[in-house]
């Protein structure tokens, strides 16, 4: 089959990341660079000669030939570049979050789904090697029943300008916690954040999700860390992982480890003894695929266009992040815990 | 000045280190072992041959000649022991959490302050070296103004038989918190916790405490981790720190960094800028003493007797740690956000 | 059977940590402690009060019911004790290094094996868990043949009085080694090492063992250095481990990775294609026995005396160790390559 | 001024890395593109259509516009390539090592001192931020004068198809010292070295350098290790630091620890004292410049040429290291240690 031809809108601090894989592609033929920013839209033009840099988005709107569209602006812009794209009849990647609300989210996939093109989410994290690795660990079942999924993303900045820390790097969280829980939805959140700058936007959030069967996760971001961790833990009834994204290698762990509970004690004197029995076996750290995850996402992309497949991160799956982040923002305004529902 | 007199209470898992300290510390002649468990009794007696193992503490309250009395019996019972022993007049440490609720705990204090006794709690991580050289960074002003304290104290295991893990590990970040932020109280608290096992005793909680001035203090405990971690960030103006107890060395490094907020945007333009700049220095791991804790901590209750002083872990920050464990379970029980005021 | 009646000669640094693991073993009846120094002579009388302590060594000799004698003096004077004991029918256990030259070593062997004798040398870190691992994973070829083994063991002091750092801390990497390779031998041996006091006993060695197959061991031992350092590579043709002493957990780490060699290149265009094919799969820790190395020892030492077994480290394994001491000593000195024959 | 003209001679694994950072700076006109293999010669030509790529490397030798040539050809054609280049009087950067012998490197060496051109050699390491710190700490006196240095550098591969791994990983290390080290010369040289594959190039290097003044330095090369280690541990008097270039942050660690003599033991009582002082203080890990090394070198590469500077990492520089790796494969070869005049 041919190659899909592609264009980029967003040449700030991402759209340069899509632009070089999708250069690096053989399915895909670069057609458009557009910015409104004359500073960002005047770098690289030596790099991608065969590239048309441009300010004028209508300029790929109007481009019959032209396949898809990467949008890597500013979330508020999302939602209106891209339904322009939709309607024009092209096919969609969006940069995270989705869009700045769960009913602009809602839209494009409605219309996605009625023009039957495809629409998907940049939730880069997900095509990680080591993340597929979870994925894969956990549909295997080698950690039993999940019981918990905790996570810490922090450092110091990058401040976002039009977004809290829970936008900025919670989405990151969520879409990696959609994407290993599969039908596993939330019922419940509860979120604490605060703001230490005179932006009003939050640099410090807690944030906790409760689910039907008693599975918990948990969330700390913060832009205000003096040390950069990423770090989630994730334990079952079987075994346990730790997924440490920050060290150079061996970043899945998993342990067999775990607890076995004893029968409960029948008298007073039983109640001195050890109810829960462990289980300490060896720690395994499981081969991964290093490819760059955003090469493993476009191509993946290019092969739901070509193959008409739905996205493993589809327009839901950004809703549904969205809808977290929507109810984050209430949790934290409300001071209470909300009621879930992401829908499917 | 003549050596205190002393006697222990609770010969099972925590009273053998207390009673190793007491025996290496001059100041002080053991005098008694008193533990209801045969099996606990029968342990050591070689190693104490001056020692009276003995099941019985009336016998304990009823020497004139007793000085001090350290009990570190199960929580259940610490009330009435330690009532007990202030009414006979004897100084009291008690192994924490101080007692199973406030009332008890303010019962205890306004026993002590009348009889004019000293009434200690063993919070042991207070007198370790980490933790008071944090204290003296802080109090130095090397921090600047806190913004922020986030914890995880998490490993697999032990299951107490009769508390959660907030009662179990919390308690012990509560007291180093009530040691480092001296006046700053907190005002409201939110804690989400879960029980994976049949005992209903919570092995996985998370908690938040708000204060007046915007600062947020946030603590994750589990007895369900694979990993043993050990950490606790704290953020200021000035600097930020990192303690990590589970490192053999440098426990606490201090961060010359942080963030310096720019003028507000004035212009459409402007809002693309960075308007936060950061600040990043050295990282300095300063030295601390390496004295066992409840060495230190033993050598402070000595003092306090003999010098008439008040404990850094009195009876009133005994009891504001168990407001906050209180209002913990009442939190998790209610799925709200409690207000708070621990007194002081 | 009965219960083995043990003393122990040098109550100094070492000499407590025998002490208190004959005394927590039920088949040893600890009979003295003896030391010619009445500083260590009087510590901790109370808490082994059926023992008898005392500065003559004459006595542990003449007493007729004494069957065993564990020597923690300096290094010196380890042959004339020994051999004291030896003839007066004693079995023997001596700290590390064995003697000061491999003629006393070989003499002590000689009347040991003349008297029937168990005679053991506390290499105690054989009996170290990660250490038993490893010796376990080696001999069911999970390592394939053996390449190269590589040892850092490095640290800021302690400066001995009496010898230098590779009797010291290289006598533990040699009996390790001495334990893993088993049949392996060296064959040629190259020190070199800098004292940068004025006590001319070398502080920094770095020294090299060749072997008849094409192995090499190699073994850097300073202290001198900022950071404590127990690491140690070992590779072979099937997988690689790493044994790090100085982390809490995990301490063997096992590498499914290697090399293969492509066929050597035909044509000159072959000479730039990668000719070492690697492999790159799992890494594994496996679990180990967390015993106190030295109770494993202390027991293995005791059944040794009982059943008539040759212990693990036997006086033909100090020995060996002792042998590379010395050429150690006379590469150093005559900065040659030297020729090794440690016998068996 | 005006631009620099430069070529680029070799575009396999490095070359692209200096065409890439020639590209981003603004001083420099990057004109040439040279390598014989059509493969390489036909990567990236959209990327630099600006650029000429030929296989003539006669083509930048006519041209007179050309300033300057950076060849990153296997090591066995850079003398052939610089002595072509510099008399056609190209200033020239070379990839390390700089020749496959010290005769070469002293022809190119004499030949652009002639001819007034700049000879530098690519050691990328010494414009590496935390080495250029540990320059400086080193020249302000922190460590006091120095005692040893101690380097390990292993990983698994990749082994080279034409030098063994102390021509490879050896000559970093050597570069480093050279900076570092400044005036204090090598006086002998020991190496001993294992090939395990049929290609006989050593895979396995453990090599020691003497030094007048007591200083020891020794380097430990592999491509046989699981595990990727780049550690550098730097003693003296006053301070020691130890340099981990696998850390993502805090690559350079300052210790404020150190010794100290007593006074030598005067009666056999004292003997048994502590001859040797130790001062723990703080750690500290200094801030260093993030600048990529490569881009750091190429700046000062073109800064040299326009102002007639000489390089830090000079021709000299270049020969003493090529000297070492000649003495390094002549000590293994003949098993002896060999006296090292690297000259200046």
């Amino acid at each position: 089959m041919e190659q899909i031809t592609a264009g980029v809108v967003g040449y700030g601090y991402w759209g340069p990341n899509i632009v070089r894989n999708f250069s690096e592609i053989d399915s895909v033929a670069l057609k458009y660079i557009c910015d409104l920013n004359p500073e960002h839209l005047n770098r690289h033009k030596n790099r991608y000669p065969a590239v048309r840099f441009t300010p004028d988005y209508q300029e790929l709107l109007d481009d019959k030939s032209l396949d898809a569209i990467a949008i890597a602006t500013p979330v508020s812009s999302h939602y209106a570049l891209a339904k322009q794209a939709l309607l024009a009849g092209k096919h969609v990647l969006i940069a995270k979050p989705m869009c700045k609300s769960s009913s602009e989210c809602e839209e494009l996939v409605a219309i996605a789904e009625e023009m039957k093109l495809t629409l998907m989410v940049d939730h880069t994290f997900v095509y990680h090697g080591p993340v597929r690795l979870m994925k894969q660990l956990i549909s295997a079942g080698e950690l039993g029943d999940l019981l918990y999924l905790s996570s810490v993303r922090v450092n110091l900045g990058i401040f976002q300008s039009d977004v809290n820390v829970i936008w900025d790097l919670g989405a990151h969280d969520f879409s990696i916690m959609d994407y290993l829980l599969g039908n596993k939805m939330p019922t419940a959140l509860h979120a604490i954040g605060k703001s230490h700058t005179d932006t009003n936007f939050e640099d410090v959030v807690f944030l906790t999700l409760e689910f039907e069967d008693n599975f918990i996760a948990h969330f700390h971001v913060s832009w205000l860390s003096p040390v950069k961790i990423r770090q989630m833990l994730i334990g079952g009834t079987q075994k346990m992982l730790m997924f440490d994204d920050h060290r150079p290698i061996e970043k899945v762990c998993l342990y067999d480890k775990g607890i076995e509970l004893s029968k409960p004690p029948q008298t007073e004197r039983e109640r001195y003894r050890a109810l829960i029995q462990y289980r300490n076996g060896d720690m395994r750290a499981p081969v991964y695929d290093l490819t760059e995850a955003l090469k493993f996402e476009t191509l993946h992309f290019i092969d739901c266009i070509k193959n008409n497949k739905t996205p493993i991160t589809d327009g839901r799956s950004g809703l549904r992040v969205v809808r977290l982040l929507e109810l984050a923002d209430a949790s934290i305004k409300s001071r209470t815990v909300l009621p879930v529902n992401v829908g499917r």
